[in-house]
């Protein structure tokens, strides 16, 4: 998280919630160094890596016939979530937990043009008890099952380890890598085809996904329900919540059936929005179309006292996967989309000139300064 | 773990350690179940499983003109070692832990044959501030590098979660996953090449390596100096334990340069030598000669009062990794091996026979129903 994001008294800030990123920084920025300086091992072996993928949300290995594009994604802190609401409503929510994890590395993945191929599964758990709950079980395993399914993807295997004294007991630490191929080569998408005049599709978010849950967690402290508020007749503020990730892949590999190749993705995470500024070229990202706030979002940003700046800054806001291709394919990606079940907005339009994403009917700039990812 | 690790009384077993391995295998079945029943995704873009690698230690895909192995794999609890070393001795340990941690990916990779190309890191705090600890970190991110550089793979990238609530103040979960390609095709080794008349080579190991950590732990309560009692002159246990994993994977590629393609590997992990049973055909292994066992092993066996057929069963005594090739090719094995600074025997032979482990030297004996891992 930038520390750039706006704050102002009474409104419930992400470094509030618990996670300070300029401890984190440091370490992330030596860790990317040294490991831009071992992708010379892969002369060795007759391969190289496409630079480019450096800083972007998946790293990708040109192997002659193709490009390998691998990743290894966590879910964070959502499983609490889920923790909390079984104990509320004596249901289990795991399926839709592993269908989170995996859209954590799948949603990565197809943003530099690959098809997911093979999922591995990692679940650590604080104790071998963790894996007695049977129903729980079984619901991580047939969540992540239907994940797989979706994303016609292979499971390939993973590890489930019992890491008592290192996961805390009765939680389970969930991470999913994904290895894919972007075949053909002209698939890949890290950023050189991007261009102005290009148009910005937003795919539609089914609610907070998995990203922002640290804050949405510390705000029920601020809801004499808790988790149990109704935020709408009938549906609880964690089972909103607990919606799953919308997974993206089965969009970008029918778009790949229509002929349409995007000329960048960005998955929009941690960051919100800011995250449209991913792309390290020089344009102007004007949006003239928002979609709607998913319900929960909207229900955090009342509670959480965020101006709209703030919100779009940290949320997906309705928006959970950007597609930018050449204008006159966008509306046609909105049909794809739509005929895959998630609907979509052709939202605005890549413009040359200053690094900026301007939400116009919001009236909010982000300027380069507000997202420092690389 | 099998239930089947014979005990008696005042020996410390690995359940008496805190793993129970009843409570995860159920879901570890289902899992495996439901893994299996994705396979036929891959046809949906063109390519296959290979099916033979469901049940070896990585997952590999034929994708026409070579094979891709992946795995996501945990280090387990040997992080604690470490901490409590650190809190003994000031020193920190995470370069060790480091190249551990990329061994256990590695080391299963390898063994279907792959030459390892990206390692993805996993490094999942229990808070932003563990990656304050600025020496540690960068021995962390030191270690990780120099593994790298050891086996000629490119470092990707990852995710540094700060997941308070789910892994413990002050602890951190680690893994790597990797994927590597098996090219040409011929170096596949899931296991179809292995005949009677093959030779069994073993590598040696620097200690007990991340497997067994749980019963090295726990055995700290019987020593009234705990981790720093002395095993040798000058040698801690705590230090002992902590000696990093071997990294096969230059002996795998170096014996590729000399034109020796092994016919299975195993690499020695949980289980102990079990895991040369791992094989799923029908032979028997005749081991005539057992490497030197490594003081630490020796210290625990002693002091876990373990019979050599418990210990052979658990730890790796003194073997990381068993390669198993045609007999003319074995003595050509070693030297490969001792050129790669790794000290190597040829320990035994393949015959056609009652599938069994038969340890000569020592006397033991391990049937197929000492090994359930599929």
């Amino acid at each position: 998280m930038s520390t750039h994001a706006p704050s102002s008294a009474g409104t419930l800030s992400y470094e509030q919630a618990g996670v300070n990123y300029d401890l984190i920084d440091p370490l992330k920025i030596s860790a990317q160094r040294a490991a831009a300086a071992t992708a010379g091992h892969l002369a060795a072996h007759g391969f190289s890596e496409v630079k480019a993928s450096r800083g972007e949300s998946a790293y990708v290995v040109d192997v002659g016939p193709f490009y390998i594009a691998s990743i290894v994604e966590c879910l964070g802190s959502k499983a609490l979530v889920a923790d909390e609401m079984a104990r509320l409503t004596g249901k289990s929510y795991y399926d839709g937990i592993a269908q989170d994890t995996i859209a954590m590395a799948v949603n990565d993945l197809i943003t530099v043009g690959a098809t997911p191929l093979v999922v591995q599964a990692y679940w650590a758990a604080g104790g071998s008890d963790w894996f007695g709950d049977a129903p729980r079980a079984q619901a991580l395993v047939a969540g992540w099952k239907k994940a797989c399914d979706t994303c016609q993807v292979a499971w390939g295997g993973g590890e489930t380890p019992a890491l008592a004294g290192i996961v805390e007991s009765g939680r389970i630490d969930l991470a999913a890598s994904c290895t894919g191929l972007i075949n053909p080569k002209e698939r890949l998408s890290v950023g050189d085809k991007l261009a102005a005049g290009d148009a910005i599709v937003l795919l539609a978010s089914s609610g907070i996904h998995a990203n922002g849950l640290s804050l949405a967690r510390k705000l029920t402290e601020r809801l004499p329900q808790g988790y149990l508020t109704e935020i709408a007749p009938g549906l609880s503020y964690g089972d909103a919540l607990l919606a799953p990730t919308v997974l993206y892949s089965p969009v970008t590999e029918a778009l790949y059936k229509a002929g349409i190749t995007p000329h960048y993705c960005a998955n929009i995470t941690g960051h919100g929005w800011r995250k449209l500024l991913r792309h390290p070229g020089r344009f102007t990202y004007r949006i003239h179309t928002v979609p709607p706030v998913t319900p929960v979002l909207k229900f955090i940003q009342q509670h959480a006292q965020q101006d709209d700046r703030e919100a779009y800054s940290t949320l997906n806001m309705g928006a959970g996967f950007a597609i930018f291709v050449k204008a006159d394919e966008a509306a046609r990606v909105v049909e794809v989309s739509k005929s895959c079940g998630i609907d979509a907005w052709v939202a605005g339009t890549v413009e040359d000139g200053e690094k900026q994403l301007l939400i116009e009917p919001l009236s909010i700039r982000f300027g380069d300064d507000d997202l420092q990812l690389r």
